[in-house]
């Protein structure tokens, strides 16, 4: 008994919900490994440590002695955007699945226990329904109760259109459960409508519901929003050593708990307790505890041997405040009348956009050769070699050849 | 030219609506054969003059030179209810579809030209769509336009549930018009909404939009609500010619116009516009006119000579105020302490309900053996034998045996 209370307080670490605990105690007296799915994104996979507080739950779950089952939702991507208003989100072949599969594959084993990991695709399921299984699916749920999830609440009061079809998706995710017979299923809190259907078609198919498990969605580095690609405030957990270590110290203190909490291995929460109750005294430095949360990080997403040499890497240069020796070398061509230095922090990829990079010039925050350029007309024409820097941490060292 | 304005005018003959006119004007142009569709239910199949009010106007369509097509929307019939919560909607099988499809055959044909009339399923296309090519009809729809749709609005308003997959339905029956390249689409008024649908889904399959053509709901005999056979205010096609020829004798007079307009070939709207001013002028006899259009309806879903030995019967028995000679005979079992007036008339077919008769009863409409009856707690113990009446028209012969 206390072995399950135990596993429940390990698992409950860091969700938000949890419906319900006394049917996940009672599956869990069972004995038998219960089949844990989370859903993925068939999209081109790119993922940051915001993903992994999904994946860390995944893997507790495997060490727990549970089965995990990594689902991958390649039925609606290889379907695009059917209304046709997207240009951009166009069907994936079953090529680029197969692609974007291995793309994971080489990311979430650096977090799961690939032995204990069950990759599956619900086309598998779906490329077996015809147009009358999805009626019979559709007829499952009613429109009211569509309604009433959050987003869907606020276009339509809102006045933007949904389309019908933005209503079979959830009862798409909700069926993968009932072929997988999930036992559990867990997701980010803005899946919880989502999640609950797949309750709800269980019962109706006469399986027992699964359980649900949400967890918060991690805020990005400037911890404001939630992390994301398309706002810069991520670490990606396929960027080098020294680019996760970096980041992870760039954080604020307070920030650095939370992702103690959401991203620790090594630490329970009794001991992210007892360390905030030290900082808090003056008895611990702050900065020491984000260097092992780093360091945890590194090693987690590459080795030891890796964060050690990270810690060194940052302590000698951006401690220390001189240049890295080792900055490597991007060769950029420009036409002959040059190339501004907007662009160039964009190409040079120490600015997700131009406008971006335009707001770090108006900070001050941008050198040339280790001097502080505020100049947006400033041009560089073939030839030209230097080493541009963005805040105190990216350097790169740019040569201009000829288009 | 004048020939395309006569066929507008014909067309356009006791229509709701026609979207678009001279949409219609510019397809009949082209004059090739326009193909013009309506839908019909694929359960058991049981023809009232209602239906024929559609099944009239395909008709000009067919005599104009058009091709019609006699759609049976069996798809959705063989999904049943998928909700599971309309126990009496089971699925309908193959063989089910077959055997109503000749039902309705029997009686279509009647009033269409079986060599211009094409019967088609809209299982055919249907049953080739997968689940993905039914997300991506959905798709072309949204949720705000579909809760624009009367009943939907209503139950939506109303807290009533609508179940996902009612909103597929009008996408099916709109899809079945890109299948058939419809030109022109007939239906009742409570069908315009889905009409339309099949417009938008032509256009966003890059096809000229279908003229939607809409027929109003033809009142029942009693000349207040809709013909249905639940309400019993109906003449089945498929009735014995005495029957069609008395109910229809048994209209108002402003109904009997009503019927003209709707029903008759016979007589344009120019003659009916000249009877009723004879009428009204006193130089004709309101009951003549009921004679000819009654005497059309017989021959039409009988023939000719039926309808004179109807004529010749009705007016021997009903005008003649006689009991008619043919009485069928009823055998009706009864507990040994009998069986009361108002069950009875329910029993011997004389009225649909007992509250009905209970009401007939009161307007001093019933007779037993000749005599007005108004007693509601009038019984008839098994041995009785008798001729029970209703109203003017309704004769049976009754014989009471034991239980």
């Amino acid at each position: 008994m206390s072995d399950i209370n135990d596993a429940i307080e390990q698992i409950a670490r860091g969700t938000v919900d949890l419906i319900k605990r006394e049917d996940l105690e009672t599956r869990l007296k069972t004995g038998r490994p219960l089949r844990i799915k989370a859903g993925f994104d068939p999209t081109a996979p790119d993922l940051h440590i915001g993903h992994t507080v999904l994946l860390n739950k995944m893997r507790q779950f495997q060490d727990l002695g549970h089965e995990v089952i990594f689902l991958i939702g390649d039925f609606t991507g290889m379907i695009g955007d059917p209304t046709g208003k997207n240009a951009t989100r166009k069907p994936l072949t079953k090529a680029d699945v197969a692609e974007n599969a291995k793309t994971y594959a080489e990311q979430v084993f650096k977090v799961l226990d690939r032995e204990r990991t069950e990759v599956r695709f619900n086309s598998e399921w779906f490329e077996k329904m015809n147009a009358a299984d999805m009626i019979r699916l559709a007829a499952q749920h009613t429109v009211a109760r569509m309604l009433e999830r959050d987003d869907f609440n606020k276009r339509y009061t809102g006045g933007q259109p949904i389309a019908v079809h933005e209503f079979l998706y959830p009862l798409v995710q909700g069926y993968d459960s009932v072929a997988l017979k999930a036992d559990v299923e867990l997701g980010g809190t803005d899946q919880t409508f989502n999640l609950l259907v797949g309750r709800q078609l269980q019962e109706q198919a006469g399986q027992p519901p699964q359980i649900v498990l949400t967890l918060p969605l991690l805020e990005g580095t400037d911890g404001v929003q939630k992390m994301s690609k398309s706002l810069g405030n991520y670490i990606g957990i396929n960027e080098p050593p020294n680019a996760i270590f970096g980041k992870t110290m760039s954080i604020s203190d307070e920030l650095m708990w939370r992702y103690y909490e959401l991203l620790s291995f090594r630490c329970s929460l009794a001991d992210i307790a007892r360390m905030r109750e030290e900082v808090a005294a003056g008895q611990r430095n702050p900065r020491d505890c984000k260097v092992d949360l780093a360091r945890e990080l590194v090693a987690r997403f590459h080795d030891e041997a890796a964060a050690e040499e990270a810690i060194r890497y940052w302590n000698e240069t951006i401690r220390g405040g001189q240049m890295p020796d080792d900055i490597p070398l991007k060769e950029i061509a420009a036409p002959a009348e040059g190339v501004r230095i907007g662009v160039l922090l964009k190409l040079a990829g120490l600015a997700p956009s131009t406008s971006e990079a335009m707001r770090k010039l108006a900070q001050r925050a941008v050198r040339v050769d280790g001097e502080v350029v505020e100049d947006r007309d400033l041009s560089f024409q073939p030839g030209a070699e230097f080493v541009l820097q963005m805040g105190k941490r990216q350097f790169a060292k740019v040569k201009i050849g000829a288009e």
